[in-house]
């Protein structure tokens, strides 16, 4: 009866919205390991990542006490242009499945960097500004994140150097021009415009590049040039914080609807979109107020949770960034160049990685040819073409759905849609034509990457 | 104070959604003149019609008299997934102009077709599927219309066969691809699939191709395979029809906050935004309940309604479809290849150029660098990438704003905004790289092309 009562899309009003991020680790009872500094070995400082960071971005970063940290006003308007995002009861996929089960999803894609990463790019470039930089430096893979922070920079009229994994460089031409489009500089990476990047196209001149070798590129630049600071899109402590937007605007959804979800799942690259969705609710499972089934999913191609270690490793390919205990496949592992499906960073934000350790946070892989399948299931029903990544996902909720079905359980199953796929058609042509092949690493090629794992005392 | 409470974006509860379309022409004294049939110069019959149409489609389009139509339950439902759509306040866009102008704009981009065309293709291929028929064929340019159909087939499992207007099919492979995701099957115009594409491609090898010319092969495919209907995504009265869930959403959202808008802008090719737009509101004024400007923001390169000569044409290349009587450059005008602006037809909705004639709607034309030039100002400031076709509006939009700037006028502008460019990212480039250039026909041009015109009696 309540159900009946249930609109397709649950908008929150703008006096809704969350005036606070929150910050899950300060719930954590055991935190998530330190960030170390690569040459000492020593937990790094505010003002070790001050060099490479924003100074209020590293206080963030470090900041394991305080649960909540207001969003600025400057912030809070800007979100007000995109947000909040919908909830969607997903009736259609319901439908088509036949499942008793009640899906929910939140979609991130309304915006045109085409997913969440805006929720954290607007935040970073807004305490760039406040510091008063000239600009900001990052990497991008998919390209969604550059996007997101090509945006933010021409809100506040910063400059914005985006250095972009090779291969999606050119399967995604258009994303450069959408980057460009929004003033930004875009190049493609391994490039010759670092010491970085020079040294890995010597050793590896027909490289497709990777995230972790972009991030190494970005942040040599952001480092030895005066008034710019280097920004990430995901895996950081800070990046979960700001991406909490999307887990307090679910919270407050579902509670307004009185509904009580399950099972939670998102697909995990970096963590950044899983790691902003679980957790509001992973601090009630953690004050001991609620129970509920986090699921991360993510691809079989880069594993990094369901076949990775949970060790100190670099968190970039050039190994000048600090060194984070996360579950990892090593930093110089690069799926092939045949995965389309996003989310192929090496390892896996700290805070979910401790989640994951603790139990508290479930794991599951699957292979792009499903996560394709699943993504076409879903455009078809529920009209939103989405990203490969965010597919992961709804394979994933498919996949509880259907275990409802089999038990007749009528359990409630949000995910986070974090994104559209109109960037990612070059991996969709390749699907619909039947030409999309699945990758999946042998435990020899993992090994071999994890031998080189840091040393540690 | 009223305006200190308004929302970035507006948005309705769904049972605040139109449970009926509003259908201008009973409000109209002078009604839009009929179509005829091509032979004979006759009106054309419901009998006549329901060869190319679905029935019900066809007594829609033929209905002057019932102000409003009953939308099916199951297009309400659709509706649901991707509607209300939201009426945005432009803040950030008042403040960049310096404008005491108040700014709104109502978002049909927020769906994977990109733009309102959905709004009708659903409509119509629930009435083909209510019909039992296989499928339906239709003509798409910049991708827009046969991406929404698409979309809509797939979700009653119809058959779709889309010819895409050859450049836009070169310029855009990636719609192409959407459009395969949903099933549909794609065909570059002209084809030598149809005869009528076989003479155009004999008679000009090296045409790019028109929507004229698309029409008319989509037709022959219809009435000459069993168990197809034609279908067509702006122009028609039915797709105004269908489209005036845009302009009642609007006009609920308004007054809701108490806003009576002064102005209202809509770019204009064939006219199914625009029309949908105004329609409720157009009523207010025929029923001498309230006064609006209306404005109609046209290509340079494709000045229907500012430049052409209210008679009746072909709709379409071939000559094979009803006349109309309507603004017109002429059935067989081309705009120049170098258009990457949309909004290419030829003719102008029956319905919006009987207002025009009756002075009741303006209508400019922009060239196209000044309308990419508002889109990249708006995107960059109300972060959402526009459309080409859209950014006329937008330009009409700022227009009016600067005016009001000078004048001191704190005017309430409302434009739609009907999709967004994610997939004119060609178009783009080239404004980007400084390569786009304008076409404006000169006047012997379109004599030219208006000296064949029907001979009527």
């Amino acid at each position: 009866m309540a159900n009946k009562e249930i609109p397709y899309k649950i908008y929150l009003e703008e006096d809704e919205m969350p005036k606070a991020w929150y910050n899950l680790r300060a719930d954590m009872k055991v935190k998530p390991a330190p960030l170390l500094n690569p040459a000492t070995h020593e937990p790094a400082s505010i003002d070790m990542l001050s060099q490479v960071f924003c100074r209020e971005l590293a206080e963030q970063e470090l900041n394991v006490t305080d649960a909540y940290i207001e969003i600025p006003e400057e912030i809070r308007s800007f979100y007000k242009m995109y947000r909040p995002s919908p909830l969607v009861r997903a009736y259609c996929l319901e439908k088509k499945l036949g499942t008793p089960a009640k899906i929910y999803y939140k979609f991130e894609g309304n915006n045109t960097s085409g997913s969440h990463k805006l929720n954290s790019a607007i935040a970073q470039a807004y305490y760039a500004k406040k510091q008063g930089l000239k600009g900001v430096t990052t990497e991008t893979g998919a390209g969604q994140w550059g996007t997101a922070l090509s945006m933010a920079c021409s809100y506040f009229d910063l400059d914005c150097k985006v250095y972009m994994v090779k291969v999606s460089y050119e399967q995604k031409p258009f994303r450069r021009e959408v980057m460009r489009t929004y003033g930004a500089d875009v190049t493609p990476s391994p490039s010759m415009t670092t010491e970085v990047g020079k040294k890995i196209l010597e050793a590896h001149p027909g490289t497709t590049g990777s995230l972790g070798c972009a991030i190494s590129e970005a942040v040599e630049y952001a480092v030895s040039h005066e008034g710019y600071r280097y920004v990430l899109g995901s895996v950081l402590n800070q990046v979960l914080l700001h991406q909490s937007v999307i887990g307090l605007e679910t919270q407050t959804a579902l509670k307004k609807y009185d509904i009580k979800p399950d099972i939670i799942i998102g697909c995990a690259g970096g963590g950044s979109n899983l790691g902003g969705l679980i957790s509001p609710f992973a601090g009630e499972v953690l004050r001991g107020e609620a129970d509920y089934k986090f699921i991360a999913v993510e691809p079989a191609s880069c594993p990094s949770l369901t076949r990775g270690k949970y060790a100190y490793d670099f968190c970039d390919t050039g190994m000048i960034c600090p060194l984070a205990k996360m579950y990892t496949l090593g930093s110089n592992y690069i799926p092939a160049p045949n995965h389309a499906g996003g989310l192929r960073y090496h390892g896996m934000s700290t805070v979910l990685s401790e989640l994951h350790d603790q139990g508290i946070l479930d794991a599951v892989s699957y292979k792009q040819t499903e996560v394709f399948e699943a993504a076409e299931m879903f455009a078809r029903v529920e009209g939103i073409l989405p990203a490969p990544e965010s597919s992961h996902a709804i394979k994933g909720a498919i996949e509880q759905a259907l275990r409802c079905k089999e038990t007749g359980e009528e359990k409630t199953i949000v995910f986070g849609l974090t994104g559209t796929g109109y960037f990612d058609l070059a991996g969709y042509a390749k699907y619909n034509d039947g030409e999309l092949e699945n990758y999946v690493p042998t435990d020899e090629e993992l090994a071999e990457s994890l031998a080189k794992l840091p040393k540690m005392d």
